[in-house]
């Protein structure tokens, strides 16, 4: 990947995780919803990811797309999720093959598969002692409109996957809230993703070989439901945390 | 199903074949996008599916629907889609779920999984001595922005049937283009609806105990790769017709 790569959210959580971790081992491009308050070191540009015209010239020359923009509420209503998130996306990809982009890694959701998490189910799920495993070869079921959009953007992916010949990643992000794992939050314990692993697995779709990825994008954590067996093998990922182990300092982003 | 069922799309093929076919053996209410040019024998509607306001008046004292309605065009645009198809099945649903509706059959289609129709594939996939199978276990692969739109009412109704317990059924409608197997197209052939089996499939629908069902609507083809055999086990699904026996005289919707 010698080429430029654009990331969109770059003013979010995730997305500074990403840029700024591995702001020596890329070109990026960042695409900020509005103005940010600090110039960042990248060119960078603004605007509404459905709109076309403002994808556009931050999609130029790039070589591949990391995809994380979108209202990232839990609780979102359908039509901001409905334009800010699968519109969003669709036009992100329809740019991306306009512009002949080879790698697209696109920021989906442990929400795509919420409803896994049945009253029946927790909390015991969440616990070490449990063996509930999702591995990815599951159909999405959401936990909410957020949910369903980001089950739609991995749908978005697979057409144009199939279409054009596009690389896929889509990445199920656990809980990146906060720099440490949530101390009294057994959820999220189970899907934590440190912000090192976070950097990491992104870094690893950039460069690992694949055609259409769906991987969980968490630490290595003793509580979690989610195998990462598939972006091991697939993607290369080898995480270094684990909620279980965390030790009191803080990873600041 | 005693109450009255709601069917959108009333004025279109898939939805005259299945009220006009079963009309002595429910009580319809007919929604259509414009207004019918001959008045329906049922109490009927007319409205944009996408506007709850339009859909309420429709839903008032519903126990099912059957909800067809939505841009048929296999190279329809991203925006119609986005709007006719994925908000419309999305507020259909919201106001069945305001209405306390207990089922709601979905036309799904089967461009939901046009992207295995590849190069390689075809045509052999369309020939009675090909082995190639989908049995609806498979993720939703699609083939075009239809069939985004189409998967993507499939999330919808997960995720309305884990939140609400609605009971949903998608049926993966094949080709009902014709009242007799398409001539000289052997895709055509491979997934031909009848319209005799057509209702009786959409009857099923509205009598089988399930959950959420995902179910290829087609007839009993020679050529088929769409297994039927889950919507003989869970709707008692018993198609009468297969492409390869037509005899000649057209079953008129």
């Amino acid at each position: 990947m010698d080429g430029p790569v654009l990331l969109t959210g770059a003013g979010g959580h995730v997305g500074r995780t990403v840029w700024q971790r591995l702001a020596d081992r890329y070109d990026w491009r960042l695409m900020y919803h509005s103005q940010p308050d600090e110039k960042p070191e990248f060119p960078y540009f603004t605007g509404e990811v459905q709109d076309h015209e403002d994808v556009r010239p931050a999609m130029e020359g790039v070589e591949a797309v990391v995809h994380l923009a979108g209202d990232p509420r839990r609780d979102a209503p359908w039509h901001s999720v409905l334009t800010n998130n699968i519109d969003g996306t669709h036009t992100v990809y329809e740019v991306a093959i306009e512009e002949g982009v080879d790698r697209f890694v696109y920021a989906s959701s442990n929400h795509a598969v919420g409803a896994f998490e049945t009253p029946e189910r927790t909390p015991d799920m969440y616990r070490s002692d449990d063996d509930f495993l999702l591995d990815g070869s599951e159909f999405p079921r959401p936990g909410n409109k957020y949910g369903i959009s980001k089950a739609t953007g991995e749908l978005i992916g697979r057409y144009f996957h199939d279409e054009y010949d596009i690389s896929v990643c889509n990445i199920r992000i656990g809980n990146l809230n906060e720099e440490h794992p949530p101390v009294d939050y057994e959820r999220g314990q189970a899907m934590w993703l440190s912000p090192r692993d976070c950097a990491h697995i992104h870094d690893r779709a950039l460069q690992a070989d694949y055609e259409f990825e769906i991987a969980y994008g968490i630490s290595d954590n003793d509580r979690k439901y989610y195998s990462i067996e598939r972006a091991r093998e697939v993607l290369g990922y080898d995480p270094q945390d684990n909620s279980a182990e965390w030790d009191g300092t803080e990873q600041t982003a």
